[in-house]
């Protein structure tokens, strides 16, 4: 199965960015899964405007709506802002919603994950990201994993230095691609 | 006392940028009040990356923070955009947020509007954005106010065509002024 | 495939029990489909007590667990009460959660529906009865159908008056036998 | 001012009984304040049902809203049942609502406290609880406080062992009272 990860941040040392990298490894690992991670520092965008997308729909939205459609599952790190969704990813989701050739959301599996330096690991930002997505369609899986403690939580390498996060996280990405692969 | 309202939209047009003019025409009546109101376009940010907060916090943010702190009730009126919140609102509560001299929204009274071309008035926008304004400690106004079909709702001048909308707005308004009041 | 529906009412004369039973009369249609419609007043529960639960798991709750684990969809039509979930749809989750021989949530596939005498059709009771149910691991089928002015929409013999609406309820259940289907 | 304390559980050992039973005692400190605390299963109402509503308003509910109107400030504990709001909690929010003499809701000051064995402290649960009280009118105070680990967080005289802990309870619950006397 295909596979499109990135991290709803765009600072370029996101923990989110090492986390979903990790998510990555995991199923780059099994040879039948293609799978791509792209920044979206790579795909910037200005904030939604309709005024933009009445004259111009920006050449990174259509570019990274194309890989969203290309994939049978997204994996998406996102940081909790203010106790809820990021504003880049929210810009991201709403950007390619926006795309009609046709819209890219409608039937993707999307698995949620997310890191906080905090103690509650994002949570409530995961589940208030389901939202738009799930509006938009999309079966978001209903497990997410939320990794708390999370500038503690990498070796300078980028891999996760708990075994049990580790386990924990392949283990839900695991399911995630079971499921995904029922469903084709 | 001080109102500040602005729309959480950056287009011209824009439904909702119509709704808060009506709010702010209704507050403004009263000779008491200060009412200010302004157009996010013209405090355009970017997408919030922390990496550009580390680096150089956007002047945009700076004077939008400064007219927060100045106010004792904003009004926003904000669309719903996939169920759930607007990207630009969620990027400008974001931002502002990240103003540390101080972070101008604990304990500032919000009320939220909404206006949407659908029949449910943005409802599930209006709740979605609750809960960042209230993690940043705002007294967020329990009762909001959606416009439904708001692409038919109003005159050429702007103002709203129904008049029991005209009635219900503002009634909301001034229930919300006297609550700023009675707190002050 | 086998399907259960209910209302989140106890209500004799509930209009959501009146929905409920179209979406039944729809499935029950297929020749392929086994459909069970049960009313949650003929399994009467007291409020989540964990005191009951350490001493005597009801036998209302076993039976209906029952009847959730041999399902291979649930289609719940559900009251919005006070902007959200109903109490006792959520009574009857949280019982039924407590069932561990096992659990008959995980992984089954739930449509929510909801009917409200109101313009809105309960969308904010849709959407805050995902959480739970999602948190339990269940797949909540994305899209939902609220149907406003419930009071009005039936005819006697409790059929819906509108054509278009019964069309909706019945492409978003046919959609949604397919995706069960796909799943099995 | 005037208090009313509750635990959303009916469970006599219920942990969010001991949290808030901290809360009373912090109040109830200050002589200024009558406080009352009480229990839900001393109240005890069946799962919301219209048809119970039409025939025979329950006296527990009627009770109970009385006590709701003659505070200006309640203090709920409520656990996390399923990552949303407790069933008893929903139950004791909506039957009061339907008190018309008037309904004791609106404008009401509500703060939310929340205990979990788990590591989260209910958070998901809290968050959950807000849109019902803020659906029926009432201010409900933006920050919360979720207790995790609170199996293990108490004396046997129910008193909590950690000083910190209950500094943040004690801190919060005084801008509370003093957030509730401002409005008077």
């Amino acid at each position: 199965m295909k596979y499109l990860f990135f991290a709803g941040s765009l600072r370029k040392g996101s923990l989110n960015r090492k986390f979903v990298q990790n998510a990555y490894d995991v199923l780059k690992a099994d040879k039948d899964n293609e799978c791509e991670l792209v920044h979206l520092i790579d795909y910037l965008l200005p904030v939604y405007n309709q005024d933009i997308d009445d004259t111009e729909f920006p050449k990174a939205a259509k570019e990274l709506a194309a890989k969203v459609k290309w994939a049978d599952g997204i994996v998406i790190s996102t940081p909790e802002n203010n106790g809820s969704i990021a504003a880049v990813t929210k810009n991201t989701i709403d950007w390619l919603s926006r795309e009609r050739a046709p819209n890219p959301w409608p039937k993707k599996n999307v698995l949620l994950l997310g890191a906080s330096p905090g103690g509650l690991g994002a949570v409530l930002g995961l589940w208030h990201s389901k939202q738009p997505l799930e509006k938009l369609g999309c079966y978001v899986y209903p497990e997410v994993m939320g990794l708390p403690k999370a500038h503690e939580a990498f070796n300078d390498d980028g891999s996760l230095k708990d075994k049990a996060s580790l386990e924990r996280l392949a283990k839900l990405l695991n399911a995630f691609a079971e499921h995904v692969k029922s469903k084709s």
